[in-house]
């Protein structure tokens, strides 16, 4: 039976159970399990199998049904869920009703925060850590895993900069696998490229020299030093960076030696300092293609590790992904980007670490000099750009709406306090599908909104994206942003659309007659799902006009304002929340200009959050697939209740 | 004739033609020019006082009407102010009209950013480098000042790591005080007190010695090494933290030594490399009261140094200010949180380095081991705040408006989403006065709003603050957020209110009949507006009625409901954007439940930046003031168009 001694693993307390062989099987099944279900479902990957030994580590260590364990991120959680009682849950991995790809309190009392961003790890634990003490519970053990590449994240710092400062056990634990999602940028992530393995180099003496020699936090270093056994002995760092933080340092440490890494822990477990122990893994672990060091490749069973990959599936992100059947609007990006600095060489473009997911990763081939990755550090790429549009650039800064929430006070101060001609194109726009809540981009035009000049585009197909970004290239005024979801791009119904026109809606699909029943105003993809409802709806004897919004701010209150006298009915339509969205905004520019809102239906995300499953079962689950639309419509506008064919306009609107 | 020198420099062109003796008369007369004016007008004043050799030395080696130059947070750049041509605005520091408290473009082409919040200036900085070096400027040279305070904020820390990438000339100032806003804290702190000024006590053996040791980035300090001249070779740190982040790193240095300074720039200068030249200043030097160092003291003239303040002023948070006539919604948060302290022995408070500015600092010595200042890291305070609500304690978060903005990504993902009942206490909220733009608490409910189970709330008076803070004390199931703005408290209408109630408004003035003319919701300190409003509508005939909404989130819809069935006209007011704000919230209500809007009119800052200016007149330019309430009402009241008295309701609310 494939698998065995992993299945006999219901929790915790069942691995304690072992010996360390025994371990070391464990380690060879979860990564044997790991890859049977990733090749199948597809999910984080190379993250997992890196920290396998690290994860049985811990919880052999460790008694986490009462100390504390947070990984950072998160996607490296799939060998601590199969440890804790999940492995039922995998085979449907980030499927509806499955296992999340990131920690989720709903799923076991083992996983603290559903999380997915990055960086916030240690600071969440300090608080752990800091309430535990005050509840007299300073027994309970606080650890967290943090990536190489989140540790370089502001928020990581700050946690850092804090947690050195605690007075009691503190562990964090930097997983320093040379190139978590893209590759590592700044100066830290050389500095952790020159910092090699100790316990394979050092040695006891001089180890215990450096320790000595020690001056500045020489007391606390020597006070662990006495502590610490044969083992801890040798691994402490003398000239590690994190010790200016505060930090008694450990390592690095080889992250595959299961024994050593038991070993390690239990000396350092109870030492009531904060401690990082910088421990090196192989991203990838046990899977040929995607390991670097073929020297610390430990030979797996061919049964167990699948040297090839189906047809269907690729290699992306770190992750094996099902090929999907259209375009994205990803790959639409990466093109329309690519044409757009041809034909402007002022254009540079901006990721923090995600070329990948956002589509430069094929815009730097060509044009090495203007496209930076500066590194998971979204509040800095914001800045960045900032300066360049300040002397004369036009930076491009390629974001996921949901990470894009991490730089709001730089989009604030740095850019549209300045009016500075910042473009922000934020990909992953609405539900995300399989990586669930954490990831969705359900807030950007909520956030955004109140900025003066600053405005706000939505792509609906390729060509619209396409003008979209030209007409960005040319707004100099303040900040634009365009959104764009995580979907393939539609067939578009107009090849050559009109350019862009500041706050002008376009109008897609006309209604049967000059006053239709009702007119959707559909903002970003969604007006393919309005097409495809009015469709169904006029075989149905309905009349229904369909506009691509374009802008969310500023709104077309020209044809909001033509329709209402016209005594047409309106609905809008947006793949973001309904508070403070697009039809919100709607809202508001009728009500500052003294029109009414009752013939207004607005449909968005619900106020509840939307757990992991397809994109378009979160969609359906919400009434934003065709079907949810047109039932809306047809509630709508069966209940009878017409507009005054010419309403009631209060001309004394507001200041 | 005082400030004689000062007075003939116009610019830094008059400042380069001094020489060496003269910068120190500069040095002088500058310290007293600001002694006079802080004295006068108040302002930030410790800061300044310790940059003024710094800033002369800057001026008189660069040429920042082509090179860059920006000073972080910018509360310390009046010296600049005043050496690039603006003492004429000098007497109206942060009035209408005159010198702006921080960085301001508006006022001259030396200052790059209008800014406020700390943290920024490196990230701006790389991208000015890059834009420059894109368009072939290499020979601009870049140069940005930060204190010892900001550079722990992650931003800072973001901008340093990826500038240690860059391969041109870059420097970074810390300016080194050793306590910027409140006390520093976190491990970096420890640190920096540790470090000890090197040319008065290194010397060049043993200095050119540690750097030829060095192994890892030896080249780079190696070449810089031989590159620098006699006095930079004396001040190389070897062993300095933000080694780690790419830089090489100078100093400490004795920021007051301003031939020193001028040397060591004019060697830093040109070297094509990412240089951290760590300065030890003393804020408040010259100024015998917030000196730390006697002995670094220089005489000062009794001409030109007051040693005591009027009456009216006091020392507060690095700044003098004038003494506000009653009590601060600050003093009564205070007060507030004491009382609710001493009930509740859950409860934490946690400031972000503003002790002083958010009350806490009149919390700490009652409960020191329950007040955490987490330094200048917002975004760190917020998960530290969710990592304890998840271990059971009740964190009171007290914040600033503006600087919330900051941690919005924790609230949304380390909060909101966890359903982690943080609370979050917003100071500044609304209109803050002679901050000017940057520190306008304007947004907090556009982007907290969209956030499942958060509720939102306001604070009219200080019966209103204790009963919210209450509630939100109760509060278990999501954040809690209370807005209070930068005002003293008014006169209760009501001694004994009623307790807060999830979503319930609270009727402070009926009007005078049961179907009043209009009923006003007003959103937390504009209640008082509202009923003075109202008072004054009342003598000239008109029936006003005036609810203390309370809250934002949920709004109270019963009672709108109930005033649009009754055919009462709403108006709403806030001190917070339009757009995204309150009376959103209540239009969004409405529309969700079937109900018109035509009826309400909005209140609240219009879609621009108000600028510095004393907080009343801000409020009174747009039309927030009791007058321009009153003309709003009357204008919308005299204009004659009235609502259906029953006014068409729709059953077929969208989803």
């Amino acid at each position: 039976m494939p698998h065995d001694l992993l299945r006999s693993i219901h929790g915790p307390q069942d691995l304690k159970k072992l010996s360390i062989d025994q371990l070391t099987q464990v380690a060879d099944e979860l990564r044997g399990m790991i890859l049977d279900q990733i090749t199948r479902t597809g999910g984080h990957f190379a993250s997992n199998l890196g920290v396998i030994e690290l994860t049985i580590a811990l919880h052999y260590v460790y008694d986490f049904a009462y100390d504390r364990l947070i990984f950072d991120v998160g996607h490296q959680c799939y060998p601590h869920k199969l440890l804790t009682g999940r492995q039922d849950l995998f085979p449907n991995l980030k499927q509806k009703g499955g296992m999340a790809g990131f920690p989720e309190p709903r799923e076991s009392e083992y996983d603290l925060f559903s999380v997915g961003h990055a960086g916030t790890s240690i600071s969440c634990a300090t608080g752990l850590a800091m309430g535990d003490h005050m509840k007299g519970e300073d027994d309970r053990h606080v650890v967290n895993v943090i990536g190489d590449s989140s540790i370089v994240n502001g928020l990581a710092m700050e946690g850092l900069n804090f947690a050195g400062t605690l007075k009691r056990q503190f562990l964090t634990v930097l997983n320093d696998n040379g190139r978590a999602i893209g590759d590592p940028q700044g100066a830290m992530a050389q500095y952790f490229d020159r910092v090699r393995v100790s316990h394979t180099l050092g040695d006891i003496k001089k180890a215990a020299k450096n320790v000595l020699d020690r001056i500045p936090g020489g007391g606390v270093l020597e006070e662990v030093y006495h502590a610490g056994g044969r083992i801890l002995k040798t691994a402490i760092a003398t000239d590690h960076m994190f010790e200016h933080f505060g930090h008694v340092c450990i390592g690095p440490v080889d992250g595959h030696d299961l024994p050593y890494l038991v070993d390690i822990l239990t000396e350092i477990r109870d030492i009531d300092r904060p401690i990082l122990l910088h421990v090196k893994t192989v991203k990838g672990k046990g899977f040929a293609p995607s390991e670097q060091d073929p020297f610390r490749f430990h030979a797996p069973k061919p049964s167990q590790f699948k040297q090839t990959l189906p047809d269907e599936m690729e290699v992306s992100d770190c992750r094996i992904e099902k090929k999907t059947a259209g375009k994205s609007f990803t790959n639409a990006f990466s093109d329309a980007m690519i044409d757009l600095m041809r034909k402007d060489e002022k254009i540079v473009a901006i990721t923090a670490a995600m070329p990948d997911g956002t589509g430069l990763d094929k815009v730097a081939p060509k044009f090495p000099d203007r496209t930076i990755d500066c590194g998971l550090c979204e509040s800095h790429g914001m800045d960045m750009a900032a300066g360049m549009a300040k002397a004369g650039i036009k930076p491009f800064y390629a974001v996921y709406s949901t990470f894009s929430q991490r730089a709001l006070d730089q989009t604030f101060q740095e850019v549209a306090l300045q009016d500075l001609p910042v473009r922000i194109c934020m990909d992953r726009a609405g539900y995300v599908g399989g990586d669930g809540a954490p990831m969705h981009g359900f807030m950007d035009i909520a956030m955004n909104k109140v900025f003066p000049k600053a405005v706000m585009l939505a792509a609906s197909d390729e060509p619209n994206l396409r003008a979209g970004l030209e007409f960005m290239r040319r707004y100099e005024d303040n900040a634009s942003l365009i959104r764009y979801p995580r979907d393939t791009v539609p067939t578009p119904v107009q090849e050559d659309v009109p350019p862009f026109e500041l706050g002008k809606a376009n109008l897609v699909r006309p209604g049967l007659s000059s006053t239709p029943d009702l007119a959707i105003l559909a903002y970003g993809f969604t007006v393919y799902t309005a097409i495809d409802a009015a469709r169904q709806l006029e075989s149905q004897g309905y009349d229904i006009a369909v506009y691509d919004a374009r802008f969310a701010k500023p709104v077309d209150l020209e044809l909001v304002r033509d329709l209402t006298e016209r005594g047409v009915k309106l609905m809008t339509i947006e793949d973001h929340a309904r508070i403070g969205g697009f039809g919100s905004s709607v809202l508001e520019a009728c009500n500052d200009h003294g029109l009414p809102t009752d013939h207004i239906r607005r449909l968005g995300h619900p106020e509840q959050w939307v757990r992991h499953a397809s994109r378009a079962d979160q969609l359906a689950e919400v009434g934003l697939d065709v079907p949810g639309v047109v039932r809306s419509i047809r509630a709508y506008l069966d209940s009878g209740v017409s507009l005054p064919a010419s309403p009631s306009i209060n001309s004394a609107a507001a200041t």
